[in-house]
């Protein structure tokens, strides 16, 4: 697999993972219950083991303010988000977007999105 | 002031802001015992408190990896990074940066800084 291209930033991609927790009867729910630190540590770990994967760097973040899609992903400077539940979700985002430039159509989230998909 | 301009991401403006702690002892150091949570506290709470502001998302990041030169700050999709002290820098940043595109020079953090300016 080929590193990403370089581009301009400090980080040629740069991944933010929401994991924001509530309390546990708030009705937006959150990214946190639904597995996100589990999701994002499988991601950041993934990363930091694969020789190739080039300038790359997987953060946490508060909430990113689309709950009910959650948990969820955005890619900059791309400006790409995905919805994901699974670590095969995650490594998908990671083999073909991060690594491949190329789209999880599945998972991906449109700007208009209420509902994740499939 | 004028809101920022159309584009074409979920956030028009989406900064994220470093909140990491580490242990006292910790020879990187960290943004939170630097005041960072406050300082995103302030932006924050200023950005929502702008009715003219736009499309404009102000996050909590885990660490961003630049510790020494923190608290910091980077706007997406630009990929522009800011270091800053006070409730003043937040404000310029603010003001200058995010309300009007402009750059706030003395803040700037170059891809290859190792000291934070000023």
């Amino acid at each position: 697999m080929d590193a990403p291209p370089t581009q301009h930033g400090f980080y040629a991609i740069h991944v933010f993972c929401c994991v924001n927790s509530r309390a546990p009867d708030h009705p937006r729910g959150d990214c946190a219950r639904k597995g996100a630190l589990d999701l994002q540590g499988h991601l950041k770990f993934r990363v930091k083991t694969l020789p190739s994967v080039g300038n790359v760097r997987i953060n946490q973040a508060g909430c990113l303010d689309r709950c009910e899609l959650g948990p969820l992903l955005v890619i900059y400077p791309e400006g790409v988000w995905y919805h994901y539940r699974t670590t095969a979700d995650v490594d998908e985002i990671l083999e073909r977007h991060i690594l491949k430039g190329e789209r999880v159509e599945r998972l991906l989230l449109a700007n208009d999105a209420v509902h994740p998909p499939g």
